[in-house]
């Protein structure tokens, strides 16, 4: 998270070693459009190992610009995973005890089937001729992998941000199917200034005259629109405080203001740099399809959901974060009112923290206590046959 | 504000009737870089009737995309001015008691010179080779302004956002010169969440091709990066709350999601509009030198404005906005506690409001009451001879 990163290649170490990337395909998926979408390839990792009671699976969810890595050294980057201090051995998704799965969601640019796949009908990528996704597509992909891996049951699906949407519809969508729950930094809805935000990235990337409306993977790439997106994205990840501690007013390389236009803050040398390197790693048009994926997410009138969740048996853990205004804390108190008044059995957690909405992928014991406690407790439970 | 504005064409009213533009030209002015800019031009408009005591001048100071035109009918749009329902007969800024005088900011693209005028000794449009501009610059030529009308000392000087910056360092730099003060919405220095928003704004232009390293105007126009400069900053005018009474997740034209790309939330449509019609009134450029006046205030260090301010006769009215998440209140509320320790007189007042930093440019009558009340009472003490 450091603008140093750029600067220092330190060798990355992990207790679970070397992480590989998996592929499961299937022949087709119906899409909540109605579309079928065909063939469909699912990128996903495992940590761990899944006892024979295949009662100790966990997905983890991730989030818009994540992927399947979410713990080890990857074989490709040789990087530690997105999670790395939340998943492995006696962490609080203990590889000791829980058998752990990250999959890639489909729309996405990380190995699952997304609109820079080959489309085999036509031998070109897809492009935008891609269907449109939900929240709800790429859970009806994570359960065609968990049928493939045997799991009827998960012991935990768990997640922030987007991936605590794919957590609430997962349970929505199959009460039965998930024994504990915990969805972290995330809303039952997108709001009109969530959705504003995103529209802004995709009008800098569909406005990009190298976005060649979406079929430029043999032209070139809308790297200025994608990296203005991911700046904007930033700057609503991090707080005003957690900015003022990291950067202040400070100039780039501690120069005096010389009054020229190229005259930059460290804020903005920072943003700038997280904007050009993101175009290094992630698709534009899986941007255009997973920011509408999260704007589209609307689990539905209140009242509704709590008819639905009524009577469920999953257990929940909500974890917001003080600083995070761009999910803020009232949306997961919502997600704990509808759920207290389906008699479901939630617990409630906000962090004191002045990092905003990344909080919750950076190192905090707090969330590692409250996560490994939650797990270790149910599990507990379950093995005592309660 | 609203979306239906392009749709309707309603003939606009003023009792201040038509309000034409004036021109105040001057050989050069000295900015804090160091450089001349030569020559200036300042476009101003004025209201009501300059006393012969001249005591009875208001100064009024326009945010980021304002103009001198504050209010009555423009001969050149027919739109009645930007703060219409503050100034006027026997409104707050009272035209039957006070003389108002608003002026376009140096840098800007309203009548004052700014990259977008012609340098004369090129014959050629200034584009990035204008010189950096602060807000103190655009004091020091307002005090040309002031000075050329013969107005030695204003009876306020007033102004929200960008506009209260101005106001904030005219009592600063002169001090005497400045019997009452009206900052709304604003800060005593730009912090790095504020610095970080108009940076990618100015990312967005300057990555446009159509920019062409400023020098575009014999080529066209950076519109995709200024319109999504523009949505940007739109968000941040705006709250959570207000964007959900405003807009729901609403579809545009009440559509149902069809699944397709181009499906768009009401959101979203509104701010693309907002987008596209500044595209039409406003000079790229200046959106870039302002934007770096903006981000380039700093009153200095809390201590040493204390000392500035110390001894001052200046009374002032801080004003903020409960919504305002763009320059909160508790910014407001810093440059309060910093008058009270220079011994200065100030009252604060913190407006609730579900609209967010745009709510001082929305007609509300709480607004309008104190700034009624609070220039009246000062201008009475004037009479009184206190």
């Amino acid at each position: 998270m450091n603008m140093r990163d750029k600067n220092t290649k330190k060798i990355e170490e992990s207790p679970l070693g070397i992480s590989e990337v998996k592929y499961f395909s299937f022949d087709s998926l119906v899409l909540e459009s109605g579309e079928v979408l065909s063939p469909v390839t699912i990128a996903y990792e495992t940590y761990g190992t899944l006892n024979e009671k295949k009662d100790n699976a966990i997905l983890i969810c991730h989030a818009l610009s994540g992927d399947s890595h979410v713990a080890g050294i990857s074989k490709e980057t040789g990087k530690v995973g997105w999670w790395e201090f939340m998943v492995g051995p006696n962490r609080a998704f203990d590889t000791n005890k829980y058998f752990v799965i990250c999959a890639n969601v489909i729309g996405g640019c990380k190995g699952s089937t997304g609109p820079s796949s080959i489309n085999p009908k036509t031998g070109k990528r897809w492009g935008i001729s891609f269907p449109a996704i939900t929240i709800k597509d790429m859970i009806e992909a994570h359960v065609k992998l968990l049928d493939y891996l045997k799991i009827e049951k998960i012991f935990c699906a768990a997640g922030g941000s987007m991936g605590g949407m794919q957590v609430l519809q997962l349970v929505y969508s199959y009460p039965d199917k998930v024994v504990t729950a915990l969805p972290i930094a995330t809303t039952l809805r997108h709001t009109p200034q969530q959705i504003a935000f995103n529209e802004v990235g995709r009008r800098a990337i569909m406005g990009d005259p190298e976005w060649h409306n979406g079929d430029y993977y043999d032209k070139g790439f809308p790297a200025n629109g994608l990296s203005v997106a991911r700046m904007i994205g930033h700057i609503t990840y991090m707080s005003d405080a957690s900015m003022k501690e990291k950067f202040g007013r400070r100039l780039k390389n501690n120069e005096n203001y010389d009054f020229e236009l190229n005259t930059e803050f460290e804020v903005g040398e920072y943003l700038k740099y997280r904007g050009e390197s993101f175009v290094q790693r992630f698709d534009a048009n899986s941007y255009l399809y997973i920011t509408r994926a999260i704007d589209y997410f609307d689990l539905g009138d209140n009242k509704d959901i709590i008819k639905r969740f009524s009577g469920i048996k999953t257990k929940f853990l909500v974890i917001s974060y003080s600083h995070d205004w761009l999910y803020p804390p009232y949306q997961s108190k919502e997600i704990v009112r509808v759920l207290k008044y389906a008699l479901v059995d939630v617990t409630y957690c906000e962090i004191s923290s002045t990092y905003g909405h990344d909080a919750f992928l950076i190192k905090n014991e707090e969330q590692e206590f409250l996560v490994k406690h939650f797990l270790d407790n149910a599990y507990q439970r379950i093995k005592n046959g309660k």
